[in-house]
Order: C-alpha cells, then sequence, then structure tokens
C-alpha cells in the first residue's frame, strides 16, 4: 500500500482528494493533513481523504508522493518543515499558481533525497475552501508540469499521471515559461476584471450602473471575487511578469483608444474587432496544436504512478538516485577535469616573465 | 386586432418575436420585416413572426407598435423610410446600444403624428443573427426605456408593457444618463475583453498560452467574440463616453501596478482586492437598490400595452395626440406671448433718445 499525503485542504487539496478518490488508484491510502485540525476532519469525514495525521511530519512520514497545496506564501516553511521527514525517494509536488519562487524554495529546503516536480492546475474557482472543492474541477483543464532539474524520468512521469489520473491535460514548462504565460493567460485576466469592477463600482452612479448591468459585466468581474490572499501571493511572486503584461495591456488599450478617436480611420477598428471576432472564434473550436507531454519519451505515465503507489517503484528509485548521484559525481569530477586542463593551457600560454 | 410590426430580424428581432409568441398577448398579429427576404421566410416559416410584410411601407402600415432591430447605423435609414407610413399614434421603439443619436434620429425623420420611445434591452450573445434566437433572451434583464421629451404616457407604459411581457425589466434614463452608463458597464468591459484577447493572441507563445488557458481566460475574452459591426457602430455612436471610461479604466489598472510594484507597501493591494471581493460578492448576492418604473405614476404597463394592442387606446391615444398638438400649440403662443412682453418692457426701460 502507497501513502499518498495531501498537505493542505482547500479547495485544490479537498478536489485533489475527491477526484482521487473518484479515480480509485489501486493500493493507494490518501492521507490529508491541514493546519486547520476541524478542516481536516470534515475531509474526512466526507471521505475526501482515507486518513489524516496528527502533525506535518506524521503526514509526509512514508508517503511517497506528497502533493503541496496550501497557499503560496506558506509554501516555504511547509517545505522547511516536511523536509526532515520525508522518506528516501519521495516524490514532492505543488499546485501553486507561480512556480520560479515554489521551485527555489524546494530546492532550498527539500533533500536531495526526494524528487521535486513542480505543478500547476490551471482549475480554480472565485470561492475557495474545502466545501467548494469538486471532483470534475480538474477534468480536461490543463496541467502545468515544472520538473526540477534534478528529478529522475520516474518521479516527473508519476506527478503526470496524477494529473490524467485527476482528469486533467498535462503539459511540461520549465518554471520562468510558467511564470511568464501564467502572467498572460491567468494574472492579467484577474487585474482586469479587478481594475474594471472597482472603476465601475467606485463611480457615483453605482447603483444605477449595477441595475443595468448584463452578463457581459458579470462574467468579466467575476474574477475579481477571488480569494484575496491568494490573488495577493500570485501579484508578490510574480511581480515582474505581471508588470510586463500589465504594460503591455495598456498599450494595446491606447491603441484600441486611438482608433476609436480617429474620425479619418474607421477602417482600423472595424478590421482589429473582425480579426479578433475571427481569432477568438478559432481559439474556441479549436486549441492550437502544442507539444504535449506525450510526444516526450517518457514511461507511460499512469504505469508510472501507479507503479509508483503500489511500492514496486521505490527500489527501482532507490537506484536511480544512486545512479543520479553517482551521474552528478561524475559530471562534478568531469567539470573539475576540464577546469584543471584549461587552467593548465592557460599557464603554458602565459608569456614566460 | 392590433398589428406590431418588428423591424430586422436579427438575434434582437427573432427573440423578441420568439419572447412575444411565448407571452402570447391577445389580439396581437406580429408583422416581421427583414431586408433579407430570406430570414424574413424563415423567421415565418419557424413561427417567429405571425406574417411578413413585401416592403417596409407595407410592414409598418397600420402597425400599432413598431419595433426597429436593426443595426444601429441601419436606424436613420430605416425611420426616413418608414416616417411618411406610420399611422397616426403609432408608437415607435427601437433596440439599439447607444442612444443619443437614435433619438436625434427619431426626432429628426419621424412624423410628430407617431410618438418615439427608445428602449434598450441589455441581453445578447457573441452570435448574432436569427438562428440564434432565443425566447428567454430577456428574461430578468434590464430593458432601459429612454422615452422621447414628446411621447405621451400612454406610448412610454405601452413599450414598458412589451419589455414586462418579454420577461424584461424596464428602467427609466435619459439619453445621456443611458450612454454614458452603457459606456461604463458594456461597451468598456467590450473593449477590455478585445484588447486581452488581441494582446495575448497576437503573442509569439500564443500557442503554449492557448493550451494553458482556464476558464478565465475564455470567459473574460467571450465578448471579443461578439460581431464587429455591432461593436463598431457602437464605439462610433458613444465615442465620447468609450473614451472617458477607457480613460479611466487605464487610470485604473496604472493604479494596480503601482501598488503591484511597490516594496514597501503591500498593505494596499491586500486591501484593495479584499474590499473588490467584498463588493463584488454583494453585487451578486443583492443588486443595489434603484428607482424602477413602478415609482413612477404611470397607467399600469401591462394594461397598457394589450389595451394598446387591442386596438382600444387608438382612439384614446387620438385625443391625447389632440391634446398634445393643442398643448404644444398653447405653449407655443404663450412662449410667444412671454417673448412679446418682454420686448416691451426693454423698449419702455431704454433711455429715450
Amino acid at each position: 500500500m502507497g501513502k499518498l499525503t495531501i498537505v493542505g485542504l482547500g479547495l485544490i487539496g479537498g478536489s485533489m482528494g475527491m477526484a482521487l478518490r473518484r479515480a480509485e488508484p489501486e493500493n493507494t491510502e490518501v492521507v490529508g493533513y491541514d493546519r486547520d485540525q476541524e478542516v481536516m476532519i470534515r475531509a474526512h469525514k466526507a471521505g475526501v481523504i482515507d486518513a489524516i495525521a496528527p502533525s506535518l511530519d506524521q503526514a509526509v512520514k512514508d508517503a511517497t508522493l506528497v502533493i503541496v497545496c496550501t497557499p503560496i506564501v506558506s509554501m516555504r516553511k511547509v517545505f522547511q518543515e516536511m523536509g526532515p521527514h520525508l522518506m528516501k525517494g519521495a516524490v514532492v509536488t505543488d499546485t501553486a499558481s507561480t512556480k520560479t519562487e515554489v521551485m527555489r524554495w524546494a530546492d532550498e529546503y527539500l533533500p536531495k533525497t526526494a524528487y521535486f516536480v513542480g505543478g500547476h492546475p490551471m482549475a480554480g474557482k472565485e470561492k475557495q475552501g474545502l466545501h467548494n472543492s469538486d471532483d470534475a474541477l480538474f477534468d480536461e483543464r490543463p496541467y502545468v508540469i515544472v520538473p526540477s532539474v534534478d528529478a529522475a524520468p520516474g518521479a516527473v512521469a508519476a506527478v503526470v499521471g496524477l494529473a490524467e489520473a485527476i482528469g486533467a491535460r498535462p503539459l511540461y514548462m520549465d518554471a520562468d515559461e510558467h511564470d511568464s504565460y501564467a502572467a498572460a493567460i491567468s494574472h492579467l485576466p484577474l487585474l482586469t476584471s479587478v481594475a474594471l469592477f472597482n472603476l465601475v463600482q467606485g463611480s457615483s452612479a453605482w447603483p444605477e450602473l449595477a441595475g443595468m448591468a448584463g452578463p457581459g459585466f458579470r462574467d468579466l468581474t467575476r474574477l475579481a471575487s477571488g480569494e484575496p490572499e491568494m490573488s495577493h501571493d500570485i501579484f508578490l511572486t510574480n511581480r515582474a511578469n505581471v508588470l510586463h503584461w500589465l504594460d503591455r495591456y495598456i498599450g494595446e488599450l491606447q491603441k484600441l483608444a486611438d482608433m476609436i478617436d480617429s474620425r479619418e480611420d474607421n477602417e482600423s477598428l472595424y478590421k482589429t474587432l473582425t480579426v479578433t471576432q475571427i481569432e477568438r472564434d478559432r481559439f474556441i473550436d479549436k486549441l492550437p496544436e502544442r507539444e504535449t507531454v506525450k510526444n516526450m519519451e517518457l514511461p507511460s505515465s499512469s504505469d508510472a504512478f501507479l507503479t509508483m503507489m503500489t511500492g514496486t517503484l521505490v527500489q527501482q528509485r532507490a537506484k536511480e538516485l544512486t545512479t543520479f548521484l553517482e551521474d552528478q559525481n561524475r559530471d562534478r569530477e568531469e567539470e573539475e577535469r576540464i577546469r584543471r586542463r584549461r587552467d593548465e593551457v592557460e599557464d603554458l600560454q602565459k608569456p614566460s616573465e
């Protein structure tokens, strides 16, 4: 029996538990931990998790896979606290909306004997919390996988398998790529929504405006109902990318303003609106092609997930780990050798004094 | 039997026909006209309208109520063409997204013997056209009523009754008020959506970004799939208001950017996000109070609609019209009298030469 631990039983952790229960992975015990004991007990009673743990240490002890679903800014501390208690070869993943900082914290606080594979399911709701959990939350949603540089292929495949088991579409990215893209596709939309709602709500005519609001205004301000903690964490841990895209967005609005303002040229505005409609329809009809994880040479990931959970992979991973550490040593020795050789050559090239 | 004519059988005209059929008003024949004969025949076959007309003249002839549902920029010409054929006391309304220009055209091209009451149902879909019509399109949606200065109370009540018959929530505004409010609550959201989609779609990373897009990006760019003709007309006929709100929106984004950029003050951002969430939730939970048409002293509007359609109001209106014209004449005479009296007084006050 493999132990899978979910740390943090909010909307994402809770939905993860429910989606896993739906997937019925063989030989897997899902243990849940939340610093709020009441939430943990509720999750257990609701059958979202199979068991609870009295402490974070106990929760991650002997776990084959640990999924950290806490708010971003708590992750550093969670990594720090659980690091020493992770078993050799454990796979750790997370679900944070930004990745660069999280990867840095994992590198800093998790032991080298565990594998970290960052994750970001592109799914959510405005309303957080266990009681909003949904076993279909991840269905057909993109699930970004950000392997750390030293994660073994088996570990990566296991997280890909997890994503598939809960119904998501896994895709690979590195942390910088993820954060830049997420700024455009997720964090900028959040800001446009907050700004729109704030501006209109702040108007003295708000009662009239609200009475006039149709589905457009409601849909476009939906993200403004998101949890402030989460949004705040996102903006703080992805500041540069968010500001970059926000700046470009303002530029785009300015371009539209110029077109509307122009009394000579009505063509540009019309053309822009037409092209936008065509492209938006194309986007909705069919997502553009992208290299999916399927194209990458990896062991079948659902197999990897199952194998890991049934424990037979633990031995393999121990072997992989040994190989990995040996390889790393060899690489280091090779680098050292090259460096020494270069120094020697430089010495030889120096003009004699 | 009263004749109700719908001019323009696109999404709004078609949905109007369907919603009226659902409402089953007594003694009403719904005649439809569209310059595209094929559309008109399809609407008739589908039972959206009871009858068709060979020309605009014939369509509006003897009609008690004419609802103009054409694109905004076509309305001027439609008014011009149908004006001479309207019967005395006919009520004309429209469904355009902007009102100032439309009211001006109505004043200029419709005969003084007809009553114009502007209308704007705050409902729609990205996809226009008869085939997207829906008898529930107006259900619970705000329906702005903009009476012209010389519309008789009975005419206004009839249009309010129409709005109620198709399931909408009527509310009063004047044209300037409407256009300023619509710019904030409807036209600005449209622009934010177009800009967001255009910016992200124009990025070289678009294939990756599209693959990563979750429901947030989809919802927030929904309006970018709107018909370019319609959006273009809106921006051109509400230019100043749209530019005003767009400018304020850019200011709001800039404020958020400053908060995110600040490394000293994280409080403001968090506070802003929290207040936004609270206010957005309040908006969704319960619309703010606003003076509804119920508060205004008017004949019961559903009665007014029915009475009009059954024809008994036609006589009343003829009487109203006579009274109205008499009043207008009396007002004019009174003004003339005052002007003459003032001139006399001024003459008396002039220093003798």
